[in-house]
């Protein structure tokens, strides 16, 4: 395979032959909707190509790429239940279509089948594997954890670097394990391994800057949102951290101002203030030299990596279509 | 080590040593809470027994008594939330002494420590080891299921069979991993690990069956708490699916309506009339001789593997303090 869209297929064809299906029903029905409700499937991707990318053979790959799937959906499944959020790809998500007793436990139980799909295919790389893979589920969890932290520790005291460790480890780590488990199993040279290792960190925190970047300056039409929803929301992202790096006092407080909650300002006149702020200081284009800086120091660490360019294929065009993401 | 007091004061030495907190504080301290919060420690202890019945080493197995009781105390943490528990040990639950969604994320992290330990000591047995944990992890996660679903199935859909097989897996499997795992680590032989897995699941039928016998009929000065909680509850018990298995059509029809929620009887009323039907069909001795029957079976189980007796000595005591526990 060497384009992205017969990875993506592939990962697509595993998924739609798994039963995720057993008794008791009231347990397995929520794990066999949440792992079908389909998503872009971008770890699984990244583990088979990065398997690919050393001489790997898809059939040794396949049930690793179902367990980094299995463990990525049961996060989004607790953090939808921790964050209240009522939809997820459009629908419904556990809690809200269940209830959180079946959220809890369900999530409980995907996490215990990812690690029995990582069993399930013998490799003599077993342990460094699982080992990668349970540091990576930790600093997920860590991750998760400083997120909700901010929530209560307010503006004043959650730093840039704060909220770039943050994303680093909530969202960064597990692209760059999927790439790493991927790897392990083609016995990839050590230093190849750990260039992979860092494309993943870069990709990922490009991805999540690049999120609150659509989040303010997405084209609504595409987007398919609202725009401003961070700033409704009071929520801390990279653009209000960036912008506090660069404002001047007065528009520095003006911001803190309007990101406190106990502002009773009417929703989209906070919006429409917010952005005339950011558009005054020139942020769009500050955070979009910082998110390709991203991107460029991910493409670098794929050159360095000693394959086959016509197998580093799919991973560049993964680059360039996150990269071009409108949505 | 010959006696079992030795097995737990190794096992309570290796959770003394141990450090659980780290950063972020939020996540580590809810975690080093619960696993200093002590209990029996039975699952850790079972585990260093069987290893030494096959003449295995306590170095190579304390990682994983520390596996076994995380992932135990990590169900227990879930358990609390779903169930809406207040107390654990005498001591507040971490949902009420923290908040919900620090029970579910220190939950979940404690699961994943459960596999870091599990990896941290290399062992050639690792996949059998790791596949034995899992399976055992996803029966445990059905069995919490089956338990809730009794709930809202009401008692004329559940039947004692259903009820065995929901302490089977919520409670006997976990010991009985434990004790394979110990086993495992020995490289013991393949027919000695059946027995012993069997030990475990008669001993975990027994205890769970003794809980609720307890619950009826424990002496409240020894037993700690009140008597009759189950019946308070409409608690669906060992003691009630035995009891409606040996009725008459009168009474069965009588514990039926006790049983169901829409009655408004006086609390204590209620404990005091079905414990009168309990008594009048000689439920006691009924559930005590199916109590013993597993104790029994546990120490045929016992006796049939081929190690040395002394080994078997703190494994015996165990069963002996069970079977004569009044609290």
């Amino acid at each position: 395979m060497t384009n992205l869209a017969e990875y993506i297929e592939t990962v697509n064809g595993i998924f739609d032959r798994e039963n995720f299906v057993s008794e008791p029903h009231e347990l397995y029905e929520p794990i066999d909707y949440t792992l079908r409700l389909g998503g872009k499937r971008i770890r699984p991707t990244l583990l088979l190509a990065a398997n690919s990318l050393f001489g790997g053979d898809i059939e040794t790959v396949k049930d690793a790429a179902l367990g980094i799937e299995t463990f990525h959906n049961f996060t989004l499944l607790h953090d939808d239940l921790m964050d209240r959020s009522p939809l997820r790809r459009g629908k419904p998500t556990v809690y809200t279509k269940w209830d959180e007793n079946t959220a809890v436990l369900s999530g409980d139980t995907m996490f215990a089948i990812a690690w029995r799909y990582f069993l399930r295919q013998p490799t003599t790389q077993l342990r460094e594997i699982l080992q990668c893979f349970v540091e990576t589920a930790i600093e997920v969890c860590e991750g998760q954890q400083k997120d909700m932290n901010f929530e209560r520790r307010g503006l004043a005291d959650v730093s840039l670097a704060d909220y770039l460790d943050m994303i680093r480890q909530k969202t960064a780590v597990l692209l760059a394990g999927a790439l790493k488990i991927g790897a392990l199993y083609a016995d990839a040279p050590v230093e190849d391994i750990s260039r992979l290792y860092d494309f993943g960190i870069h990709l990922g925190l490009a991805f999540q800057m690049q999120d609150d970047l659509l989040d303010g300056y997405g084209d609504t039409a595409v987007f398919g949102k609202k725009t401003g929803q961070d700033i409704r929301d009071n929520k801390i992202s990279f653009l209000l951290l960036t912008a506090l790096t660069m404002c001047d006092d007065t528009k520095r407080s003006a911001l803190t101002g309007y990101f406190s909650s106990k502002d009773n300002m009417d929703e989209e006149e906070k919006v429409r203030r917010v952005m005339e702020i950011y558009d005054s200081i020139g942020l769009k284009a500050e955070v979009e030299k910082n998110v390709d800086a991203e991107f460029v120091a991910a493409k670098r660490s794929l050159d360095m990596i000693d394959a086959e360019e016509n197998l580093k294929k799919p991973l560049r065009e993964l680059v360039t279509a996150l990269d071009g993401r409108k949505k």
